[in-house]
């Protein structure tokens, strides 16, 4: 008669002796330059602040005439930081007539929301 | 007999005919300069992977000795970006013999994730 042997757990658990970090887990140098990348588009008070108006907005849209105001910021200026909130992904623009019309990009925050969560 | 007249809900509702943008779901001026400080300590590629390597590090911390190698950084650089980490209430920092370890403050990221989805 003949007993099958058990595997010990000991043989499946991490070999001890591996010292090195266990960098497994964390993000990678590609993963990392693209967070950062989107991190950098909401470094800026006036960009946050933008992306907030935007949000609050009617029909959660804004029009850029509408966003001069409230920042006391000349209409070049509101745009160039637009057009970063664009090129990251997190904001939407339409023109519709004379002016250009921006939303939050559905899920966009909630993505970035994840990023930092999961980082 | 006296009969409770009842407030009825249209007394209670907004007024329409209130017309400026509606900037008081919006964040504030101070709120977006803190919001944009911890962002920009996140707006860099190294610092983003320091921060991920220190939260995936066993016992959720990490010596700043294994660090460098990782990153292919010098110890110089990165204590640079850690002491950015720690300064916005990302990393906390712990001096134990010769080596400084460090560790995600707790609840630091998820609040961070708040920020973003509450715009």
């Amino acid at each position: 008669m003949t007993a099958v042997l058990p595997l010990t757990s000991s043989v499946t658990e991490t070999d001890p002796s591996c010292c090195p970090p266990p960098a497994g887990a964390a993000l990678g140098a590609e993963e990392a330059k693209q967070a950062a990348l989107v991190f950098k588009a909401l470094a800026d008070p006036n960009r946050v602040r933008l992306l907030s108006l935007v949000k609050a907005g009617e029909a959660g849209e804004r029009c850029v005439c509408d966003l001069t105001e409230p920042l006391s910021l000349g209409q070049p200026t509101v745009s160039h930081h637009l057009k970063i909130l664009v090129d990251a992904g997190l904001l939407h623009r339409e023109k519709r007539g004379t002016w250009a019309y921006y939303s939050v990009v559905p899920g966009a925050l909630e993505r970035v929301a994840g990023l930092v969560a999961d980082l």
